[in-house]
């Protein structure tokens, strides 16, 4: 089993810390996205989609999509539960983990690449979508800091993959001088907290 | 308990196909978006992002986000499973479920609100950025009719809600008039199919 991965994007980052969480072992394949290594024949075989990361199974099997290969090794290995269990801690999480990801980390990636340009080799670069999107990721800020106003994780008094996303957006974010406000004590707070847990080393 | 909603958006959509499958029975409010209903002071208590679908429980705790009002109900209906049961099963669905949505719903959603500006009133519209959007949601069609050359539905062999979240993506597209091409043989006779299930009416 293995892990094709690149140490500098955010979603191999939220599969590392996942799986650092669980206490599993795993072996890293790195990618280098910039020279493309993620759009050969070979890896695109492996995703037709050409993203990282993907999980190879010893018997060729692939999966690709970050919180699909989380919820593989989660039922495996459910302990310590990240992805909540009675049903209504499991669709709080989720709810917190999209929330965070379609509103904060999408939009971070988006400012990222039509800011920066760094797939321009690649993809059509709208730079007004990325100032757009960079507004909006700011926006997220406050509202995780008011939520962190009520409550000590982002989905609550338990650590979880919503953290785990936000953790990564908002360290990825620093890309676009994106930062935590002095103005957001509580994020502040949380972020201190998550970024000292061994597993943000990942 | 009652679920917040909208007949023309597809994301509510989603919910209501996943329970007419589960045969679960809901009672369902009708927001008026373009009205702004969710953008009222009360709704937004219930979802501080302002989205539907929102599911409201007896007690007052409110579940958003789609996927995560979806598992709370396949936890405690399991049958028919929509979601997977083995982990291979479960990552499966959930990597094509998110494919689905990421690579294509997100920028059909895009394409509709950038370049049809049906939410000006409320938000930045770029529309290169609809137009790009446009494009990169066509895209996806060719990939998904290469991936239903080999498999029945869109996860594998069963129905998932990976084929529910693409149904609705799709069905949308009409709007910014992206539609299955001639071409797409394996695309149109998996749309012939699952939009023949009873479900597809809710």
């Amino acid at each position: 089993m293995r892990m094709y991965s690149s140490k500098t994007a955010p979603n191999p980052r939220r599969v590392r810390i996942f799986l650092a969480e669980k206490g599993i072992d795993m072996t890293y394949v790195d990618l280098d996205l910039k020279q493309g290594d993620n759009r050969t024949a070979e890896f695109m075989a492996k995703n037709m989609f050409a993203k990282v990361p993907v999980l190879e199974l010893d018997d060729g099997t692939c999966i690709s999509e970050t919180m699909a290969i989380c919820r593989y090794f989660d039922l495996q290995h459910p302990e310590p539960p990240l992805l909540g269990q009675s049903p209504i801690e499991v669709a709080t999480i989720e709810m917190w983990q999209r929330r965070v990801e379609i509103h904060l980390m999408t939009f971070v990636g988006f400012a990222f690449r039509h800011l920066t340009g760094f797939f321009a080799d690649r993809e059509t670069v709208v730079k007004p979508w990325g100032e757009e999107s960079l507004k909006r990721a700011a926006a997220v800020y406050q509202l995780l800091d008011s939520r962190l106003s009520e409550s000590r994780f982002i989905a609550g008094e338990s650590y979880s993959v919503a953290d785990i996303t936000a953790l990564c957006a908002i360290d990825f974010a620093k890309i676009v001088e994106l930062r935590i406000e002095d103005s957001q004590p509580n994020l502040l707070r949380w972020h201190h907290e998550v970024s000292g847990r061994p597993s943000a080393q990942a």
